[in-house]
């Protein structure tokens, strides 16, 4: 037997959504409940693979399928396609398997010609509503299928309007409306060439591949990238007997929720319209009703409705989002979904399911979609302000939240201005860790270049600051301190809004409203740690941060980056007189000017975290990004180093790195400079023994060897580590536990892992580097070229945002295994920017680590994925 | 029982090498065979590892263990130690598993004291010897033991040779000797500040610590990464009763081999001084006599020698190279080893053995080191005028061969005195893709930076040009044309040498000479074809390079890089066009005119190669590298392009990359600019079609897709290439079959081979790249840091030139195996620089590559590191 693509809704059902699609799985479940249901079939997803595979075309076998279905469904109804009699019209909807809304394709009304027309003119005496349902078809066919704009039937509507002096569509006769429908078609051949197809078959097929088409259009492929969907499940197609809301006034149509999707306050929320189709309740043409008015309208139809839906929230055990049409008072469901629902709102629904015994505390904690906290914990527009904006751009949604302000340029500024109590946005080419203090004045911060995980974007990520990356369609002019975009030039002080958690850009002050936790957001969380049985840790270089991610549930530090320290007044003086030492002498002089900074730094760090693990990462970046640049700092520079500037200049030209990313950083510096890792490590334990002493608390510190590829790399740089820590120990006469182990960031320190496993106490997954090395390209570069590979299909996913598990993860669970072989206790977490990304929260539960580690407000996201994956896990034993 | 590290001579034999190292088990083999060998035993290479692990020192049960030997010696000789009857003297000298000639240290005559050297002086009649001994082993002992140098007791030898008004040491009396040796105990006494030893056990065991510290000298350090000598495998120690040949006139020293080590012609070769000790015949103090006439001196003893040698040589089957000594007449063997001897010697005496009937010809294979084959393929400096010469530095031997000319400085000039009939040597900072005709008119290249793959070493290699790269204490002033190296200014004209073999640079002129192969080096490379299964092919992008690899033995182009072809005239003017351009139409028309040329080049790869595969990598280095730096130039191209000046300087901008190496490359290119892959299908098809029918020859063009890091990435070049290349050849109306492969020189493509392997006929590993990625470092940036892993004994060898078994290899491994798994018949070759290294060709072979390529000189070297592979393999099945 050949595959089955089409299904009847009776031979389905709701666990049948791979194939089915939600809509269709729905459908045939609702059929199944013995609802009023239109009847019809579903096209499978299968189907839609197939047509992409089969070069975009249905093929015979598949069309013969549909057509024997239609003649099923022509039994069911009694009436037929294209028949002069009884013709049967039906709707033709997608329906993927992850509900993706508004992103692809409808048609209403299809089986329609001139003779169908007046067939149902006469039939039902309502000549209004025939011409009503054919100028609709006309436009959406043309529209969806032949890909003619709305734009250009909508102008007709409008034409028609003014002409008989009127302002609402219902106000057209059914004359107006059949004259309509001849310049609709007209406008189609003169767009097309051809005559508008007459023929239901005809029609049928070619809405049905324009649904599979529009699995491939641009909107639904960035939302299935935002929605981490894969492109390979294809979307199934709806063929459903049209009921019409368009009949006249005991007709009607509308969208309804069980409970509020905003609040998720539990009462009936929604609207509808009567005598409409369902593209005008979403059209906005006319104002629809509060769905309690049908109470009113239609109390029959209402208490029967009302009933559906108590009875559907019960069966999907979850708040639904649900489609109706009343023809003729009788009422028909055409949907019903899990209902999207705001973070608010989410957490409410989950708590009050639990509450009202319909769900386990198990199953709350996996209704939240973890990657939907964020908005809770963050500043949001003002929804009402926010409705009326158009955007100017929109850019890498790089750190959520929203922020307004005036436009400065330079860290500087950005400080000086937030001091005198004016709220900044800085805006920059690109940010780079000199900008510091600046990005930490700032309300929200907006570059013209860099990812995801550019400087930027980490560093506002993890002080919880608002941050739009990479918008390249700004033209910058820093010198002058001014930016063009779309065709309006800002300078300092001009006001802009931008949001973090979508990527838009907005001229002009749009008010913000603070993030506010409710006691739901405690709840979950409780239930998560309930099941979750990876740590989470944070990555925080600052007891401000340590504190937050504390305060938000994380369980000690996974990445200390103690370079983020070095860049402050005295410091980065120091830093820079270490770099221009000509003997080690000379450098060991200025590190003992760095050495207590760092010292009080990690004194803090511990006194903030008390026992929890805090994982203190040795210095990475290449030297050069400590020099100067600026001319002036330079000479200063010279002159306390008593040499000349050209000396400077040509230390500074000896550091350039043809490629900085594999040049000389991370345990390569400890290599060839012992002393800064001694350094370091006397920092390290004698902060880690005056507070223990100070708090009587155990601290067990944690030093990370960064970037090592070879065991004997590891083995030297930890002899110096050890024989400095022992002596500082035995020099104070205390006992001190402490920890070293290495970060996995280098194929070859995967691929080696259980040689490194003897050194190294424990691994932590540097999973942005990794990905770099894994992958061959630079996240500073990659820019040039992802875009034509979205474009391509090549990939679906930033891979420094959502872990490769494929390639990047191999080596994950290789470096896993093998580290595990030699070491049985040994500690695995994952420090990466991925640490917060509930995919990869996932896999990395599933390879065993001990723990992730996340930037501050990624932690309750964390939390939750961990929770999940466990539960996911344990379901699946 | 306790671990045995101490083994008298008797104990032993030849195939004990590991534990005994190579002079010990010969030793060992000598005494087995009953020849004259003063007994001794060995220190084995075992303690030397425990001595290192024990922080350098021999522990208890080791020296006790010795001293028990020393008994056992006292036993066989009816000697004792430090007696002052009949005292025993002994040598001591390192002996490594492989052979390290003059690497680390030898001491003889110990034993000795105030009292013995009386005793012995009585006893012998001879106080003369006897206090030569003494003094000689003072000076040794403070030389070796105590790091007293050498020159300060040379001094008193020639002040006290002044005060006597004679030449020659052996001029000195007894008492002479006697006061020396007393001015070298104070001399040792001012210097250490200890009297010097006067107990032999406390001398033997200060004396064995020197040869084991003596392993880790630099010296020894250096031998072994030129030689791949693991640094753990540590040196024996073979502690031996003396034989004196400074005892008189019917005493003796001397050194020869079986055959000659320069020509390899079968003849007794050598050298001996009567009245002497080993060091003076390599000290040159006196001019040692050749061993012919020892006949003359003592035709007993030479008749006796030369029974031996037969007997050794037929024993070892192998020339050998022997020191001995002669004490009083009789003749004792101190040594026998497979002698050094130059590649000419090599191959003849090979020959020669096989022709005798000794050794087989798989045996004759596997005698021929072949990182020795590339002196014989280029020029060498004549030894004559070498051997009076002093290097003034000594870099990095990047490309093989000696080379002496006038000094230019720019690719330019060393065309236009190329021109002029000038031998030229051309010094650059570092050289680029621009300099290519200037290193072609170049007798050599020496540059300040750059490892040994470098651009300058690469092109140089592939050129067969000698090239000296790296040299970093040159000061280089290229505006003015001159730099400065060891105190010396050189301009424009200076004349200089260098060699590439040993990266050696000479002031002036030293004369070269050609290279010449015999007949043997063929009868060599035909029986090593008839051994190996791997093909070998070479890495070409001109037909003057395929000829030379051709003839050479080259089975096939394994990597031509198109890029190489876009530098010259008219190319690299289209390619900047091609990268300025605004629309696909324009890049297009740019690439049609490269078209035709790229199809020529190809068109004489083909006629060269006949029916060998070419395989073809596409365009791979990012962009930038084409655009031009000068301002000349940049104005011309904007003119020819209609462009400002500053519009062609913001493209030249906009191509910047942080991380060029990991930026917008390779197969990158293919996907965001698809129609430069179309480009270069059509000229690889064309080319093909026409050879084709030009020769009747059937062309299989191979087109290799370069850095591949995902399966769709691939599938999506190579239906641009399939499209583009079907059409082609229907529109010829003809048949060719072509293939499409890719390199694997990304991590992750290794990682998902068995994915890759579903579009890809065939692999070629990019082990440059793939080094680069695995270990995270950048062959330009590693150079800053390399030195120090060499120096803690981190990294042993540069993975650039040695493949890195450990890592890459297994990524290498895992792709070959994932590769087969989807596609049992794919083709698996290497075209990274290893492709010539012999230790990665054994490895290729022993993970089923099917061929390797390397650069044309190599192209031998592989052919017989295959064979040896091969044969290896074969013998351990």
């Amino acid at each position: 037997m050949s595959k089955k693509y089409v299904y009847l809704f009776s031979e389905g059902d709701a666990s049948m959504r791979n194939t089915l699609g939600g809509k269709g799985a729905n459908l045939a479940e609702m059929t199944k409940l013995g609802m009023p249901v239109p009847q019809g079939f579903t096209v499978s997803t299968e189907a839609c693979t197939k047509y992409y595979e089969d070069g975009r075309k249905i093929n015979d076998e598949i069309q013969k399928e549909i057509m024997e279905n239609i003649v099923k469904m022509e039994e069911i109804t009694g009436m037929k396609f294209g028949d002069k009699e009884n013709p049967l019209l039906v709707s033709v909807r997608s329906g993927a398997r992850a509900s993706m809304p508004g992103m692809m394709d409808t048609i209403l009304n299809l089986g329609l010609n001139e003779e169908v027309v007046e067939t149902l003119s006469k039939k039902s005496g309502n000549p209004r509503w025939a011409w009503d349902c054919y100028r609709r078809f006309i436009q959406m066919y043309s529209d969806v299928v032949m890909e003619v704009g709305k734009k250009y039937f909508e102008q007709l509507i409008d034409e028609m309007k003014e002409k008989k002096g009127v302002t609402q569509d219902v106000e057209l006769t059914a004359d107006d409306l059949k004259e309509l429908a001849n310049q609709f078609k007209a406008e189609y051949k003169s767009k097309i060439g051809d005559d508008f197809p007459t023929d239901p078959k005809e029609q049928l097929m070619g809405a049905i591949k324009a649904v599979f088409r529009s699995w491939d259009n641009p909107r639904a492929n960035v939302y299935r990238r935002d929605n981490d969907i894969p492109y390979s499940w294809g979307t199934a197609v709806n063929v459903q007997m049209m009921a019409f809301g368009n009949m006249g006034d005991t007709s009607g149509t509308g969208v309804a929720f069980t409970r509020n999707p905003a609040t998720g306050e539990k009462a009936l929320f929604g609207e509808f319209l009567m005598n409409a189709q369902g593209e005008d309740v979403v059209a906005g043409v006319r104002t629809p009703q509060p769905i309690s008015q049908l109470k009113e309208v239609m109390p029959e139809v209402y208490d029967q409705f009302v009933k559906i839906c108590d009875t559907l929230e019960k069966h999907y055990r979850d708040m639904q989002d649900m489609e109706f049409t009343i023809q003729d008072k009788k009422l028909y469901m055409l949907q019903t979904r899990n209902g999207k629902r705001t973070a608010t709102a989410a957490l409410k629904i989950a708590c009050d399911l639990v509450d009202e015994g319909m769900i386990s505390d198990k199953e709350a904690v996996l209704m939240i979609d973890p990657r939907n906290l964020d908005s809770l914990l963050h500043p949001q527009f003002d929804q009402a302000v926010l409705k009326k904006a158009t955007p100017l751009a929109k850019a890498l949604a790089a750190s959520p939240g929203a922020a307004c302000g005036k436009v400065v340029f330079t860290a500087e500024d950005a400080k000086a201005w937030a001091d005198k109590g004016e709220k900044v946005v800085l805006v920059r080419l690109e940010t780079s860790p000199e900008d510091i203090e600046g990005m930490k004045a700032a309300q929200g911060i907006l570059t013209v270049r860099g990812g995801m995980t550019s400087h930027a974007a980490v560093v506002a990520r993890g002080m919880g600051t608002c941050c739009v990356s990479g918008c390249s369609e700004i033209n910058m002019d820093e010198e002058n301190k001014k930016f063009e975009l779309a065709g309006q030039t800002f300078h300092e002080g001009d006001e802009i809004s931008i949001d973090g958690s979508t990527g838009n850009v907005y001229a002009g002050i749009i008010p913000t409203v603070e993030a506010s936790i409710g006691g739901e957001f405690g709840r979950i969380m409780d239930w998560a740690d309930k099941y979750r049985t990876m740590k989470v840790r944070t990555n925080a270089d600052t007891p401000h941060d340590a504190a937050k991610a504390k305060e938000l549930g994380a369980e000690g530090i996974g990445l200390c980056r103690t370079e983020h320290m070095f860049f402050e007044g005295d410091r980065i003086a120091a830093i820079r007189e270490m770099i221009c030492s000509d003997t080690v002498e000379q450098r060991e002089a200025a590190l003992a000017k760095l050495e207590p900074m760092q010292q009080g730094d990690f004194e803090k760090l511990y006194e903030t975290m008390g026992e929890y693990g805090v994982t203190i990462r040795f210095l990475d970046p290449p030297l050069h990004e400590f020099v100067p640049t600026e001319e002036k700092d330079i000479e200063l520079l010279a002159k306390t180093q008593g040499k000349t500037v050209e000396q400077i200049k040509a230390i500074i030209a000896s550091l350039h790195e043809f490629n900085p990313m594999m040049g000389h950083r991370g345990c390569r510096l400890a290599v060839t400079y012992p002393e800064i890792a001694a350094m370091q490590t006397r920092a390290v334990i004698k902060a880690a023994i005056n507070v223990s002493k100070k708090t009587g608390k155990k601290i067990v510190p944690e030093i990370m060897i960064p970037l090592v590829g070879e065991v004997k790399e590891l083995k030297y740089v930890k002899d110096v580590v050890t024989s400095t820590a022992d002596k500082v120990i035995a020099d104070a006469g205390v006992e001190l536990e402490y920890k070293v182990g290495t970060m996995i960031e280098i194929p070859r320190a995967a691929l080696t892992a259980d040689e490194i496993a003897k050194e190294a106490e424990f691994f932590s997954f540097g999973t942005n580097d990794l990905t770099q090395m894994t992958f061959g390209f630079s996240r500073d570069d990659a820019g040039k070229f992802l875009g034509a590979y979205y474009d391509k299909k090549i990939y679906e996913n930033d891979p420094f945002a959502k872990l490769d598990q494929v390639g990047v993860g191999k080596l994950v669970k290789m470096a896993a295994e093998l580290g595990k072989q030699t070491r049985p206790d040994i500690k695995l977490g994952i420090c990466g920017e991925h640490g917060g990304d509930p995919s990869t929260v996932e896999f990395c539960h599933n390879v065993g680590l001990t723990y992730v580690s996340c930037s501050p407000f990624r932690v309750p996201i964390a939390r939750l994925a961990a929770a999940q994956a466990a539960i996911k896990a344990d379901a699946q034993k």
